[in-house]
């Protein structure tokens, strides 16, 4: 990669921006590598390419995609993106993983991951970029969703990896959310994250197929008591339980079918457009607040301090808001 | 008021800390006064009494309450909290209401909330500090908690109340933690806030009582079965539900029974002590955060132009990622 990073620093800008606009695969690719890289002086490029690229009103929708570990995630977008290619949309599956600090799926793992799906000319498959600086993985995302929409792709898939707070964070980047799980509410939900079940607009009860078709229909009547009793993320979107069969390609259309209506609903009502509103001004301020942050904590004398704070503070020696106060005044007295 | 900040400027920082050594009621509420007070002054002379007056091992419980509007909770702590003071406990009761930007509950409003617990000589309440800077409400109250603590209160009962994140504040300043709700789960956890549901150690069924009784013990089983879904908050405990009436005082002494094995449970474990350095913890970095943005969103010319880039952002003219890098150039270059 360090070769092409030198060699792209005279590639003018205009040429990832007109790349794009012909869907130019090669380009897109090397535009998200301009987005994914911590550089600072492609950190500016790539925000002169996505600046002259932003939509007012974007057609696409982004969907995200979560699930259980074993739910069977891979093979589920297999179906669902080679589905939603065949009816001649433009398919883009983007991976989020932010407890990620090195690039952990490569292009080749996702290609074996998801074996239909990437040999489609319709698909676009990127892996999940590795953190960095400036809003890490939040931001390449949120920034290559924008290329690839740019390139023409009205349908993007953001797949959470890993473990850590990746739900909420692509709750949060998305117009329509859904769960994948498998049988068996009750040991299921005692695996997830607090909240979870409070974030899908659909969930999707997998693996419904052979000797398990029984069971899964009997978690699918679960998980329906369960929603009924909770809050439904989107407003006045009842969210359900259903049944599918990646495997089998079963309930595959019916998803979309779901996901067809959301969209209907939520633009007649114009929530859609308010949502993305909504999303943009949340981006920007947890964009602020998180480098705040790390100004702040990478500090070498507040680091240094914060240690034995923590100490004395646990220890009872001193007390929080006098130790708040002066690590704060610690860092505004210095120049940064 | 202001005539007694006036005069207590000359008050030596002795004079509060000897006074809640010694139990004096008029003393822990002068030095509350301090605590609660937004003057420069004044916060530093609270913050060298509480200094003297942390305990590494505190011996008391902290108990958060919450519930629905309308599920009794004055009437459930007045009860309550007269059957601890008579079993020959010191019961304090705060009330946390992080939206209130002044204090809505007088002492007089509570003192009428809870008859009987007020006139009680084991008893001390105090209302809802108003919030202001550093930390606001949140730090206030957990000061008072350590006055109170110091002053030989040994049960603390701190209460939500009004609308926002109050519940998730007062689970992170509490040991113990009580939802109070009414019957019919369905209806009601529509209108909880998300997550909330998984908050609690124990779920209360309140007015079980009269014509009410069926209803409530339906809403008990209701409660029950959605929280052997959900994953409970302090590990290896498993929260349930049960039914009482603040009316007829049914259920109440089984309330504290349940208590009583949870910190038994926990301290076996040393998960409240863990727990409790935990939340000093994150007490510490909550009030870093906290007083980072407000240094942050303060600033007036951040003010003016966080106006503006928020309209760019949202119109898709600018890139979210190089308005917030601007915007924290801006910052970093001022003095504040």
């Amino acid at each position: 990669m360090s070769k092409f990073v030198k060699k792209n620093r005279d590639i003018p800008v205009e040429h990832y921006i007109n790349g794009i606009k012909k869907a130019d695969r090669v380009v897109l690719a090397q535009a998200i590598t301009l987005v994914e890289s911590n550089a600072k002086h492609h950190f500016e490029k790539a925000q002169q390419i996505i600046e002259a690229l932003l939509q007012k009103k974007s057609k696409s929708i982004r969907i995200g995609i979560t699930g259980v570990p074993g739910a069977g995630k891979s093979t589920f977008i297999d179906s669902f993106g080679t589905f939603l290619c065949e009816q001649g949309n433009r398919v883009a599956v983007l991976a989020v993983d932010p407890s990620s600090q090195v690039s952990k799926g490569s292009i080749m793992g996702d290609k074996t991951r998801m074996e239909r799906l990437s040999r489609h000319p319709n698909a676009y498959i990127r892996p999940s970029p590795s953190g960095g600086n400036l809003g890490g993985v939040n931001r390449k995302t949120r920034e290559t969703m924008i290329l690839c929409e740019a390139a023409g792709y009205n349908i993007i898939l953001v797949e959470t990896m890993g473990v850590g707070q990746g739900e909420f964070v692509v709750r949060d980047m998305v117009d329509f959310f859904l769960l994948l799980v498998l049988t068996g509410a009750g040991d299921e939900l005692q695996t997830m994250k607090k909240g979870i079940m409070e974030l899908p607009d659909l969930v999707v009860v997998n693996k419904a197929d052979g000797d398990n078709k029984e069971k899964a229909t009997h978690a699918k009547r679960e998980y329906n008591t369960i929603l009924h009793y909770l809050k439904s993320y989107t407003e006045g979107w009842i969210t359900k339980a259903v049944t599918a069969s990646a495997k089998e390609e079963e309930g595959i259309s019916e998803v979309w079918d779901i996901i067809h209506s959301f969209q209907e609903y939520t633009k007649k009502n114009h929530l859609f457009y308010e949502k993305r509103a909504e999303q943009q001004r949340n981006w920007l301020h947890d964009l602020l607040k998180q480098e705040l942050y790390r100004y702040f904590y990478n500090h070498a004398e507040i680091k240094e301090q914060l240690i034995k704070t923590e100490r004395t503070v646990i220890s009872g020696e001193k007390s929080v808001a006098s130790s708040a106060l002066d690590l704060l005044n610690l860092f505004m007295e210095k120049k940064i």
